[in-house]
């Protein structure tokens, strides 16, 4: 029995056990209920966690309590930072976003022109833009949204109890219909709270990684080689290859083998996600999307860590430009 | 990679994160604080379970208590109940022990008595011989222990309430130097105590599995074919095949491959330990020993169960009779 074989029976079994039912709770669970749910390591979607502080926000206060301030914004043409896309070279890239310093009453207009279709704006940093964590090492942080902090819990009391320590990282993000995550997996316990709008996660069990074919490519980065001209990749030699998902989008159908199941839940405004280190994710948005998320570092000891890195493969990966290798692009 | 490969690698890796160190709680841990290492799935050893009442057992105490009623006790000619074991026509049984029904006062003389070394009883039943599942339904749960169950909790608090639901069966174990369990691995949650003596446990982690070589056994029962007759091995024709471990003893040097890593912790009167679901172990006792256990099910949902399958191997399982597979006899 080769590992193919095995990703494969697992993926079976696991199924067949757990089918791809994902619980609503309506209410935050307490730590104890909430350890539990940890421990299956199951997607649960969570209403009612209250951030009364978030629910007002609207782009004209974000606008004046961000002010003068620079935020970092990703612009791609394509809408998909950290993604895997074909250069002029023909060659496949993992491909990271340039990033563009504005204003947040800039970036908020870019993203409601309907008129302006060059290119795509996305507040993805993700690099614990509210609070790192230094802040929870109570080191300095300075974030780029300091005005906006105290609107934003640093933690969540029922998650730190569960895992016995604060967030690693909790992040800001806001974008529309035109940018989408590619399908990829965290080793961290994801809380991701919907702001305003709504997120179209489709999610894959760690069991159905060999579901997203993960390839090794070239890494490069969205560049303006003379200001104000258009966005080219730029080959980056000296960074090693990344392993990245070689399937662009699990939401077409024939894009995913037929023996994968993927979940597709809506979190709209007011609802979090739960989600378990080693799901994949490719997520869409609507226009306005504001949402945060609260990275908590996953456990190591154990089974887990082991398990998922199995389910990752053992072995070499090949690259995702061999000639062999066909990759949809939409 | 094959699936013999893969458990190499998954054990290594394992064993390389999370070594063979096993913790030591002072005090009972809170329901939380026990979910964090449900979480792990790491033995770990608990000093101050608190059981007042049994703490005044001693061997008049029970056989008064206990009386003119019958107890199950398992009987063998070699100690090892529930093991492998060749047989009158060569062939090596899994064999189940002989069942007597004696007094406690009886049965705890049997055990002191060091001049008879013809036949060694095991108090072992182990099917909720304390309080089984029925007890927990609240359904009439006739117990051999009636008389003791007061001194018993039917539960542990922290347990219940790490895992939301009672235990599914409590044991009472009774037994001496010359009875040891053969290594296996079980799919429940174990909270073991000693209550008087001290158990010698060898571990093996769910990853090592490959170590214990399981194999298929015909079944038997140590058997009188005429009263007061010595004990013969008795096939049941009717009953499958039984998939057992081929390693008869772990601690003799050589028995376990190079690669395995085993755990040896002994467990003391007044301590538990806390036997994660899947983990591998052959125990053996000082004389006189006492110990209650807790079964608690395991979560069958996520992906832990899955795991626990596959690390006991996928597709068919050779014969332990096969002549190419030599199995050591102790």
């Amino acid at each position: 029995m080769d590992l193919y074989s095995i990703a494969r029976w697992l993926s079976s079994e696991y199924h067949d056990l757990n089918g791809t039912h994902i619980d609503v709770l309506e209410e935050s669970p307490t730590a104890l209920e909430f350890s539990r749910l940890v421990h299956i390591s199951r997607p649960v979607l969570i209403r009612g966690v209250q951030i009364p502080s978030v629910r007002l926000w609207d782009d004209e206060y974000l606008a004046s309590a961000l002010g003068e301030g620079e935020i970092s914004v990703a612009v791609t043409p394509n809408g998909r930072a950290d993604a895997v896309t074909r250069g002029p070279d023909g060659t496949l890239y993992f491909v990271e976003p340039h990033i563009e310093k504005m204003k947040m009453a800039g970036f908020l207009s870019k993203l409601s022109d309907e008129t302006d279709d060059s290119e795509i704006y996305y507040l993805q940093s993700q690099n614990g833009n509210v609070y790192s964590n230094q802040f929870f090492q109570g080191t300095p942080d300075p974030s780029e949204f300091e005005a906006i902090r105290a609107d934003i819990p640093s933690e969540i009391p029922w998650c730190t109890a569960t895992f016995g320590k604060p967030p690693d990282a909790v992040n800001l993000w806001i974008g529309n219909h035109r940018s989408v995550t590619s399908i990829h997996s965290d080793p961290y316990e994801n809380i991701y709270t919907v702001v305003r709008g709504s997120k179209q996660f489709t999610l894959l069990p760690p069991t159905e990684g060999c579901c997203v074919r993960e390839r090794m490519y070239p890494h490069g980065t969205w560049t303006r080689q003379i200001p104000n001209a258009a966005l080219t990749i730029a080959p980056s030699p000296d960074v090693p290859p990344i392993r990245w998902a070689s399937v662009i989008d699990p939401d077409i159908p024939g894009n995913l083998p037929p023996d994968a199941h993927p979940i597709r839940i809506t979190v709209n405004e007011g609802e979090t996600l739960y989600l378990p280190p080693g799901w994949w994710h490719y997520v869409r948005q609507a226009d306005n999307t504001i949402a945060l998320n609260w990275w908590y570092d996953m456990e190591m000891w154990g089974l887990s860590w082991v398990l998922l890195n199995l389910l990752r493969g053992v072995g070499e990966v090949p690259s995702g430009n061999d000639a062999s290798e066909e990759v949809e692009e939409n």
